[in-house]
């Protein structure tokens, strides 16, 4: 018998007729002859009625009880779930993190898994239980609960299947797996048969919308190969995993983006070893998180600073930009608001020559300026109008053909 | 400094704005000097909410989950309680029944408890906190979750208040207290200072509106005092002791009474030893409760048997009880549906004669037939008319002229 650890999303559970399908699912993963594992989030919209109750009791409310709080969405879910496989002749025995002592560290709403005690896991598993298990939650050393932060439920599921030594951990959401772009954006978008760890981790806010981040970096690190999947279809979905098990290699997997991004440039620096740190120092000082940062030593007195960061913060880190300006005699200071970010994500950039000029060029081709460049290993970015960012979308999608690459277009949908 | 155990039942925690008037509260009674352990139940409306979701999924949900779901609620107002003491620098600190180990037998739904851990409690009292209890819940030898059943939260608040010697348990509900009969049905119902545990528990339907009657049992077996009181009022209550610890002796302290009743009859049922334990038998397998009894042996050959049930199990007790009739020979089976009981309770009755006969002259005055009598150490029950069952409790309680006990009759609301 193999084992399948399979992790159920609010959405999936975000009503009892789908919780029941999602019961048969289940019971038809057990008639294959797997053992199964699942782990649950709350009911869609739980987890937000909670927070919202803390936060009109206090601005802050304590972190200790908060945990406590926002922890009782998933025992609801967890135990309604494993009620409908009882009512349909499928054992189940439902967990919470206290029951199953999923230790973590202390750091409440944001905490990491140490440790977890599977010997109930394996003893219901070897009586034909579907074990089902509380997502996003944890227990400290002294027996506190503790949560693992928006989309934690990946994390434990993930915890779980490298643990128990699972053949694969399933993630059931509401979207077919991955796309090579936003298919809202650009309804051409392929879905992906597979994609590699650290492109997954690249996409960043594309890929965050089907798997906590935190998560693919646990799987990684322990060869878990993830699928994530519909619960309202029969598709195959996308495999993330290692990069050598990837049987299909492209160059490029998928065009990311972020919008609402603004960009501030220091021109003129006098060059002075450390003077980078003591821009961002003062930035971070204010809470204010950067993202991209490029900087051009244009000659041997001065340099060129420019960063990105979310536009909601853009006049308070101007403001600190403006005053550090003066302070250490900058030639002058620019910022724009209405950009945002476009990155193309690919392994195959580390071994073909000509990705990015075919990107620079699909981008020029089109007339979108671009403001500012940046690169890692599988992935490059630009910073370009956001009025312009679909168009750009769609030009750097095209020239790698990236619409090409699916196999499966319209799967049917389940109305539930 | 003294211990004071404090209950908030759901309707006292029904709102955010409710749940911060109770911190308020339990602030103000450690001002006065006080260590406080607080008990909560869920608030308002959600025990009922999370078992409608139960029964939609499974009739007859498993008895394991079902626990894991219907103990969230108390969780959920646990922690926004301690949340709101936090919030006005009053330390405070949520323990679900898993943390405490409050341990219980195995009997899901329905579980007894068997012991309460109550070292973290000692070590937080100790640092100036508040302790929040989950009411209600309790957790068996393998871990699993147990609920006590409806109103258990004020057995949970009696047994702490017990193993931790406090000086009094407070149950904060939304009535003033217990009255000498229901004062919708009357309104010269007076509030009752005090009433001794075994007035209370034959007060059964009466005062199960503001306890639940297994929480007074325990009371009673350890001798801890009670005191029922209004969340929203600054009144003192009611405080349900032992006998000895009455202050103002009475004769009777209430008339209880119960609606939606129905009274069978079984006459001339020839005389042999064993034959209402062969009656009764047949009825309960049926799952059909019974309430009062009563038996007369007219003469050496025949004797009449009757009693009373909820009139929603009239019909089938009826069918079981002419099949029975014509086994046994009886001569008649009579029954009607349309009855209520009226019970009068007092200690003095044990030494004061002619309370019965007070009683049943304030009945006949009014014209009212009794149709079956049966009497304890402390009460006397009849069965009357239902429609004549409000005039028969003004009658009785005048007779003996329950109205003028009140000291405090107009308590301030707080409207929340």
């Amino acid at each position: 018998m193999t084992l399948i650890v399979q992790k159920y999303g609010g959405s999936s559970l975000g009503t009892l007729a789908r919780i029941q399908h999602v019961a048969q699912r289940i019971a038809r993963t057990r008639e294959a002859g797997h053992d199964v594992v699942v782990v649950v989030s709350a009911m869609q919209g739980e987890t937000d009625r909670l927070i919202r109750l803390a936060q009109e009791l206090a601005p802050e409310p304590n972190p200790r009880e908060y945990d406590v709080l926002v922890s009782t969405g998933e025992q609801v879910s967890m135990s309604l779930l494993a009620m409908a496989l009882c009512a349909i002749n499928q054992p189940a025995r439902s967990y919470t993190s206290q029951q199953l002592r999923i230790l973590t560290d202390d750091t409440h709403t944001k905490a990491r898994i140490l440790d977890i005690n599977t010997a109930p896991i394996l003893e219901d598993l070897a009586n034909s239980n579907v074990v089902i298990i509380a997502g996003f939650q944890g227990v400290n050393r002294r027996g506190d609960i503790t949560t693992l932060g928006r989309g934690g439920s990946d994390t434990t599921a993930v915890a779980i299947a490298a643990i128990l030594k699972a053949a694969e951990c399933q993630i059931y959401t509401d979207v077919e797996g991955v796309y090579t772009t936003d298919p809202y954006v650009l309804p051409e978008a392929s879905l992906l048969n597979e994609i590699c760890f650290e492109e997954m981790l690249e996409m960043a806010s594309l890929g965050a919308k089907v798997l906590q981040m935190r998560s693919v970096e646990l799987a990684s690190k322990h060869s878990m190969p993830i699928r994530v999947l519909s619960t309202f279809s029969q598709g195959k979905g996308t495999l993330v995993t290692d990069e050598e098990k990837i049987m299909q290699k492209r160059p490029v997997s998928g065009v990311a983006f972020s919008r609402e991004e603004a960009i501030i440039s220091l021109t003129g620096v006098p060059s002075r070893v450390g003077v980078e740190g003591h821009i961002l120092t003062r930035v971070s000082e204010a809470r204010i998180e950067i993202d991209m940062i490029a900087q051009n030593a244009s000659n041997g007195e001065t340099t060129d600073f420019t960063f990105t960061l979310q536009r909601h913060d853009h006049i308070r880190a101007l403001a600190i930009i403006e005053a550090l300006a003066k302070e250490l005699g900058a030639i002058s200071v620019r910022s724009r608001a209405d950009v945002a970010k476009l990155s193309l994500i690919g392994l195959g950039m580390r071994s073909q020559a000509g990705i990015a000029s075919t990107m620079f060029n699909a981008l020029g081709s089109a007339g979108i300026p671009i403001q500012m460049i940046t690169t890692s290993e599988i992935k490059i970015s630009v910073v370009i109008d956001e009025h312009r960012l679909d168009q750009g979308i769609s030009a750097v999608h095209n020239a790698f053909e990236l619409d090409r690459l699916s196999t499966e277009k319209q799967p049917t949908y389940i109305e539930l």
